[in-house]
């Protein structure tokens, strides 16, 4: 299957990213592909050496590269010393939606004193309450409901059903995914004689700029001070961020991880998917956790971390599972019989 | 306590799964409840050997059981090899509701250029997008909204509050829960200088016919192919599935599951819940994978298989848990003790 | 920073909770910060050791502490045994709302047959089935979709885009936070040769008095019987609970966790964060699950309990994470030498 896409030539391509050619210089296409499937008229990227038998016979009229590449493909190239990145590039500018006429749909219910910027798209059954102001050139998808006193940057899109609390500041070139809810109450609660009582959550959240938010993902309002996410953060679907946590810049975070309250996470972190940090941590920059570890104490090293036991067929596995609660008794025995050998 | 239902008798009941009778051939019932709390007038059913002391003493009028049990019931029973499967028919049949007349709320915003099909009911605030196609018996419920050129099957009920971006198919006699979002971005990063750019996600999401997603589950759209859910699949609440990845028919996976980027389960396969897949794996038809297991490599050969360690007592644990990180070393200390022994 | 609260006298403050005063009996505050960035003006509360260096110089007007610590602190003090629980009575006070008059949003779609309660607001594009019964002093936010036959009682606070399926029964005093599903289908499937027929989930939902439900987490109706969550129950976001769950008074469960079906949680426990616990087990009552443990079996013994591996740098974890699968052959290795050597 390929994906159409404008026209344009190589010579257009590789002078947006600034990278050689190699070919007919002439050639144009029309559409993306995968190496595989890619048909006349189709680019396509070689980034996996999983995929070198597909390059050696693609159909694709244009593939980028590294240059180190070239001599396995049988078509006319982009060469790149980082042919993904190149291929992000070259696959937004052919896929760039047109600049529609921005609208307000007649459904959507916006207070008096919000204040709404150019250009800006607000579509059907959209809610903004009192005091927000709303950017230049946003896009706020049907079902968004937006609190009082709300920021949203300029260029920023909130796809369909996001719910955005009071007082949550969300900065520019941001994406905020379906279902994403920001600024709910964080998780707290005093115990009295059993039972719970509530501690008002008084911060809020503050998303920098050029962060995407994914599906479903929430983030708690802080306690007191507030939850942040710097600049360019990506966060995929189904994270939870608890109230006062920080996240550095650039980090990324996979899907379906959790961070307990007040943990903060260092700059360009990766986090695999799964995973569990627990409250009051500091995570230095530079450091990858594996996907579903569990981090239970600070780190202070950049570095890559993990947690957890491997994949067996289920018998085997019970035998071992069972073993783990004697590890400390073997530990010992071990220790026993080195000493009697001594 | 019991749920009422149509009064229908014995007769007719057993007549939908094609089971035999035994006891009183004129019963009614107009009610369903377990065994243990059932009374004159309800149906009921044994599958689980846990619950065999309320059979014992049920006052159902009806119980649904397998043929061998028959002599441990105290009231008409309903004959069949699959008294779960023949309870889930029966059940349906009795509790179906009535047709209703199909409606289109006056506040669902519905595009021009889309095509509603015949019977099919639209609830207040539906959002339906360019050149969608939504087809017969459709049941859109309140809050959903639906982008661009997205097509849903015939008889597909979709609950409040789903969103579904542009292009995503469903098939026909599907149901999509509360929360669920369906062709949100994947999660495509390339890294510049340390800043994330984004690679645009230019497939969609398939979803077959027969197919079940969850409450606040969320399944990415392809980055160049689409992501795939086969006919039959049936995905629990708050799962990830992430682009490119194809879910064989008939694989049930329970809540809390994330799936990683390109990876291909097979047929009939069932993931318990809170397990971990990672990207670019294949797992084969068949497979059975335990409660929150992590799954690392590619699984070739059907059976069951599992990863994690047991529950314990907090402080014995922690003894544990500590000798995990020796355990290489306590591996090379039995080497060493069982050479000398030599 | 600092949250800007009503102005309030020292008096006034340590009367809410009965505690006593120290220091200034005439000091007002008007504000509420953290120990470090407090200024002139603001309250604040020390609780946390970790903090201790901030009490030293912080430049609060009045800290809520304990009287042992009163010694170390440069300003006035509100003293009381529990501070953190006196922070938080006496912050919900000052920041209580006020009372605003109750609207009724022009485009809520609401049944007829529905009853609405006294000084009730609902929002914007709210819709109410059937039959439904809103209490007073409700609070339903923007996009919530309320099905027929629900109950909400008196003065509880429903957040934006919350699904909530017919026949579902909210208590009093409740907070359910935006994108929560509340009554979603269990997860009940057949199999008839190879494929799944569902099972009619025909229970519904009770949610009892005081009860916080978190953001986007989901709780499915029962199948027969019902899920039901007892009052004082606090739940975080993402948590997922399967049908025919029990979940005990002032049971806290901190975010990321599933339950799986039929499974009945004790009162006053504590789950940690990103657990899972499989279907029908028991646990006690005051059982403390830490954060990612997997529950396998029933707990019948109140105390604190573990599962999982320790978090190592990649390449050491990755040793003993292979040696997992020698741990049965490790031991029974061990036996022999030990036998060897009597």
């Amino acid at each position: 299957m390929s994906i159409s896409t404008r026209q344009a030539s190589i010579k257009e391509l590789a002078e947006i990213v600034g990278a050689s050619i190699h070919g007919d210089s002439e050639v144009t296409i029309s559409g993306i592909a995968t190496l595989e499937l890619a048909k006349n008229s189709d680019l396509s990227f070689f980034t996996n050496r999983k995929y070198h038998k597909y390059l050696l016979s693609t159909e694709a009229s244009i593939v980028i590269l590294h240059p180190d590449d070239v001599k396995h493909c049988p078509t006319n190239a982009i060469l790149t010393d980082d042919p993904y990145l190149a291929y992000a590039k070259i696959a937004t500018w052919l896929t760039k939606p047109e600049n529609l006429k921005s609208q307000i749909a007649v459904s959507a219910i916006i207070a008096e004193s919000a204040t709404i910027g150019d250009n800006t798209s607000i579509e059907a059954h959209v809610v903004i309450g009192n005091n927000s102001l709303i950017g230049n050139n946003v896009h706020l998808s049907a079902g968004c409901v937006i609190g009082d006193n709300v920021k949203v940057g300029n260029d920023t899109v909130i796809y369909p059903n996001v719910s955005i609390y009071s007082n949550v500041a969300i900065g520019s070139n941001t994406t905020i995914h379906s279902g994403a809810v920001l600024g709910s109450d964080g998780f707290g609660i005093a115990n009295e004689k059993g039972q719970w009582f509530k501690v008002p959550q008084l911060g809020t959240v503050i998303i920098g700029d050029n962060v995407e938010v994914g599906a479903n993902t929430t983030i708690d309002r802080g306690a007191i001070e507030d939850t942040v996410i710097e600049n360019g953060v990506k966060l995929d679907n189904l994270i939870q961020i608890a109230h006062n946590v920080r996240i550095g810049e650039n980090t990324a975070i996979a899907g379906c991880v959790g961070i307990a309250g007040s943990t903060t996470i260092g700059k360009h972190c990766a986090i695999g998917g799964g995973s569990g940090i627990l409250g009051h941590l500091t995570i230095a920059d530079h450091v990858h956790i594996t996907a579903t570890s569990l981090v239970t104490k600070s780190i202070k090293e950049s570095g890559v971390y993990s947690s957890g036991t491997p994949l067996q067929e289920n018998a085997q596995w019970h035998k071992n599972f069972v073993r783990f609660k004697q590890l400390d008794k073997m530990a010992r025995r071990l220790s026993k019989l080195e000493k009697k050998d001594d």
